[in-house]
């Protein structure tokens, strides 16, 4: 799935907002454009943000300095953005073209997404029900994604997986994007409502969570999707193995565990306004809307990076592949 | 709150469907006027449907035993709504005046519900931070409810709670009926989406869970509003007292365990079409749609009846109250 493509001095951006009833390619230039689309998540997922912004560092022709800060600011939980940023800012300093350097990131991110769904699916077998929450595939990446790249990767190779879905409230990437991606691939997959996992995991139907990551701190705490502490505590319950996977470049060292992340607050509009017809609430009624919350490293059963595979204890596994 | 009226030989029913944007008494007259109320949830709450019942028994002038079975069907998971026709169908049996019986079921409920919340106010103090699941407020009961009732009964003698109220996916009961119900008394509320219950646990927010049941087997296990399973394992894992409060009637003695309760399924259209101007899948996509699920007993601090405070082993203090 093509979601960022650039040709001819042109970036195209799938507008992930208007999935899956409609696909609609955007064209940004100016810098406001380029942090409108990640602050409104037309693009999401922190990969395809990272590999989005590489793109607006070389186009964007401004003071790259101020560009990389302004840029940072539109979603300042997605470590993947200022990582992308700061690499293209570090190619601007060396006088390298920086187009080049964007296209690298990009077919970089690619590689690193095959390598995420290879180690991920040795760990799973053929027929396995699977539980996903938010979306972690292509869409939010350059290709099969990392939380579902064994999904992805598996279905080229034969296995048929029985997936259910988070549909993931209140912005619903499950059921806008994780179903859309997975449908359109031809793998099972089931919608449920967020409080559904854990029926689905008392009967049995799940063998493994997959999820994503946003940022990872250096002792494997975990920030995902608002909702994946939860789905996280249902399997470690019910027994049932929890994997993040994402990219090793979402360790982030500086940061030592899950208390040193900000965790951004967005609007009650997103909860209350957006169904059927009329609000949900009344106008008065206050909302509380985090967009993410903090996996325990003691949850986790593995990390699943593009550099390996990653066990308890975290610090010390997590440092070892840095040095390796 | 006055959610069904009985005056001058007509039936008055809030619709509460239409929560919380428009308050509308309908008058249902025929059996399927009555069945396709409780069907669709215009009457919700295992103790508003019994009295809903128990007057469209009185009111509806036809062979009581086919009109018993009839209604017992709208909703089979709804152990109330068999216990009320049932007491309607012996009172009948023995020559009595239906619609005296029916309100005295109507009284007899609002005293059960002030017994409840004196129990479960026992429980808390003031200032408490409490998180509840779906509706078990005076909506689904006749006065204070059940699972809002300590705190709509706190309220009254002045105490100060901090609610939240989880939205409750897919028809989204916490947020239309019980964060409207607990603004319309005052009550400090807080609207969050069900995923986010386990950050507000982690923040140290909550001191309590407090839920209704549907169904609670001789055992413990209780039947209620689909994710409340996930809500017991969550407070179970952040040390949080969790709390079932219903009326007795509510247990039945001839359900063993939470394996003997049928779990209603419902349509995959409650998921994905009734959302923000478009569905939120493709027409394709499988939904799966539990209407509840079964919460082990173990997981489960006190069940609080009117008949008292119940704690572990459940099938021996369940019973022993029986008896008393």
């Amino acid at each position: 799935m093509d979601n960022i493509k650039y040709k001819d001095g042109v970036l195209y951006l799938l507008d992930q907002s208007l999935l899956p009833n409609e696909e609609v390619y955007i064209t940004p230039k100016t810098k406001e454009e380029y942090f409108e689309a990640i602050k409104k998540l037309r693009v999401r997922g922190a990969p395809a943000i990272g590999i989005f912004a590489a793109y607006a560092m070389a186009l964007i022709d401004e003071d790259k300095f101020k560009l990389k800060e302004y840029l940072d600011s539109a979603r300042p939980t997605a470590v993947n953005l200022s990582w992308a940023t700061s690499r293209m800012l570090d190619a601007h300093k060396l006088g390298k073209t920086l187009i080049e350097e964007a296209i690298a990131i990009h077919n970089e991110d690619k590689e690193m997404c095959r390598k995420i769904s290879e180690y991920g699916l040795s760990l799973l077998k053929d027929g396995d029900g699977i539980l996903t929450h938010c979306n972690a595939g292509a869409l939010a990446t350059s290709k099969y994604g990392t939380g579902l790249g064994p999904l992805l990767l598996g279905k080229e190779k034969g296995y048929n997986f029985k997936v259910f879905t988070d549909e993931t409230r209140p912005l619903l990437q499950g059921a806008r994007l994780t179903s859309y991606e997975l449908e359109k691939a031809g793998i099972d997959v089931t919608l449920i409502c967020d409080n559904m996992a854990s029926i689905v995991m008392s009967q049995g139907k799940i063998n493994a969570v997959l999820v994503g990551a946003d940022r990872i701190a250096a002792n494997g705490d975990t920030a995902n999707k608002i909702g994946t502490s939860g789905a996280a505590i249902l399997a470690k319950y019910y027994g049932i193995p929890f994997y993040v996977l994402a990219p090793y470049s979402t360790v982030d060292f500086n940061c030592k565990s899950g208390e040193d992340i900000i965790i951004e607050e967005r609007d009650s509009d997103e909860i209350k306004n957006m169904w059927y017809e009329k609000p949900m609430a009344l106008p008065e009624t206050k909302c509380y809307n985090p967009a993410f919350d903090i996996t325990p490293s003691k949850l986790i059963t593995a990390i699943i990076t593009d550099k390996g595979i990653v066990k308890q204890p975290y610090k010390e596994n997590l440092e070892k592949i840095l040095n390796d």
